[in-house]
């Protein structure tokens, strides 16, 4: 008896060996040998030799497979607790409930941890560590199923947050899956743009357009299984677009405040560090020249003061060996941080 | 006679005193004493004394005060050639020549640098040092003024691109207008968003509701000014976002596939480095406690692998006093940086 066994041994079925490890017996299985050996010898578990039950059976294997996988290692008898980490949650729900009926011994989960890489040779045991896990019971899932997942979500450092898989897959439409759309549409309108256009591209626009550089082939998959969320929520933003444009095209510079406010109040309620709401830190700008060591020494400079940095960001400059860094400080902290910095000679910029 | 009076000794104004002063001239000007002072003891220049000529009228003042200040200095004759640098150039242009007819002696331009603070005391000479600076020639302006403009710009060490008012507005609505409209109205719906979808919210929503936090004032008379610009990409953004809609609703995973890979083919085209394209750096992902010095201390350790780090990113866990850093680099400096840190004692997150 294993206390999980873990069906995927990619990035985030590594990870989550990894993590697990220290404080339970974990089984790994990957249909790919190197992948399960890779997995084994980073320490994320022992092989599992194909029939020994577990506490809880983890699927971490791609969405499309994951309904037709919980069946087949259920009706084998292999756990007490069935579950899978899948980015969209209700198809898996129907899928499996509208084949067997309520099922208390499943439901799904998904921590919020991204990827950019994939294998388990970019995995970590601290991937999981201080990001929210959404647990999703089904219809029919105990208790007893519920508080495994929740036991399994803490005891990779993270912080568990019950919803159902409907809500679950509405709340990651408009958090996660709304922005990549509209950051891959923004940036398709600069096919056509002029060079002229381009060249006075600034950090705001670099900005918008990160997450269309992510890869297709995954967000085809996550936007063509979360569909229906998706559809609505981009439909909502898309009339918002339409309705805005009518307003500024007519001069109506009211709406177009009332507007500008309540995306500062939207702003507002993203939870910020610690799970607090973002208080505001203020920003203080330094030019440096580009060159290996000059950021930890500015950074050198800005800890001598005992100032702790909550953000950083890089701009560079057109042309020439120098660029701008962005440092963010509570307010209270930004005078002190701007003389400490001049005293020790930086040149700060403006924005 | 001096080489440049610069009317309005706001952040911009006392900035460009402040890099123009090593090589011409300055004049300053203000309505505000107390800015004018300011800016003077900083070194900005010295205080105009409301008679004396110079060769270039530098206008920094509110956008809606522009036409009317270029028209009334131009009655006194104080200068050889009349710039301003309005964040939207085509509305002057057409109140002052409908005023006046082709003007040889005035132009627009406009310094893309950006500003968070306002007044003289946030000034600095670097604000523009790197930046692009569009400079925008009237139906009538002579090669003389439009030169005067192109080298003041150098003088302040930015990077001059010339192209027409229209042209310029139709290019900032592109590529700074509408990235901060999407994002207001992006964040703002999130204001009906219920608790648990903010719960799951993760860096990519922060990224693309950024440019929300910005000054309501300032943008309402942005996106104003420059309505017609901004209401057509507005519009046509709009437009592909219900487009979408509909594609993702009906499961069309190849349309979904093709709006992906171009906006990354448009992600592409924004310069990036040095004026180059973005070349793809690749991240390293690495957990750090949340405390003065631990930033610098893991910059260091980069550092002295004497590797290059083009951009950073800090994110911060929920709930525990811990963070990721992002630190991208070079891809072929990748998994010598990733060695190196991991030498050091750090540990690499996964994404």
């Amino acid at each position: 008896m294993s206390d999980v066994l873990i069906v995927g041994a990619g990035l985030l079925g590594t990870s989550l060996g990894l993590a697990l490890s220290p404080s339970r017996r974990v089984a790994l299985h990957d249909t790919s040998p190197a992948h399960l050996a890779t997995a084994v010898a980073m320490g994320a578990g022992h092989a599992w030799d194909g029939r020994t039950q577990a506490d809880i059976v983890l699927l971490a294997v791609p969405p499309a497979a994951i309904a037709h996988e919980l069946l087949r290692l259920r009706r084998l008898d292999l756990g007490k607790t069935y579950t899978h980490i899948g980015s969209v949650q209700s198809q898996v729900q129907r899928e499996v409930e509208s084949r067997i009926g309520h099922a208390p011994d499943m439901l799904g989960c998904h921590p919020m941890a991204g990827r950019e890489t994939t294998g388990p040779a970019g995995a970590s045991a601290d991937l999981f560590s201080g990001r929210r896990w959404a647990v999703c019971p089904w219809a029919g899932t105990s208790d007893h199923a519920v508080d495994a997942v929740i036991d399994l979500a803490r005891a990779c450092r993270a912080e568990p947050v019950l919803l159902g898989a409907v809500a679950h897959d509405e709340a990651v439409a408009l958090s996660s899956h709304l922005p990549h759309l509209t950051s891959a549409l923004l940036a398709g309108l600069l096919v056509e743009a002029t060079d002229e256009a381009l060249a006075l591209a600034g950090p705001g626009l670099t900005d918008m357009t990160r997450l269309a550089g992510g890869d297709p082939a995954l967000w085809r998959e996550i936007l063509t299984i979360n569909r229906q969320h998706v559809a609505d929520v981009a439909h909502a933003l898309g009339t918002q677009l339409t309705a805005a444009s009518q307003l500024i095209a007519s001069g109506d510079a009211v709406a177009v405040s009332d507007l500008l406010e309540r995306g500062r109040r939207g702003r507002a309620r993203i939870p910020g560090k610690h799970g607090r709401r973002d208080v505001g830190f203020e920003r203080v700008t330094v030019v440096l020249r580009d060159a290996p060591g000059e950021l930890a020494r500015l950074l050198g400079a800005a800890a001598a003061a005992a100032i702790n940095i909550e953000d950083v960001r890089v701009e560079h400059a057109v042309g020439e060996q120098t660029g701008w860094v962005g440092l963010w400080v509570a307010a209270a902290d930004r005078p002190r941080l701007g003389n400490a910095l001049e005293s020790a000679g930086w040149s700060l910029g403006g924005a």
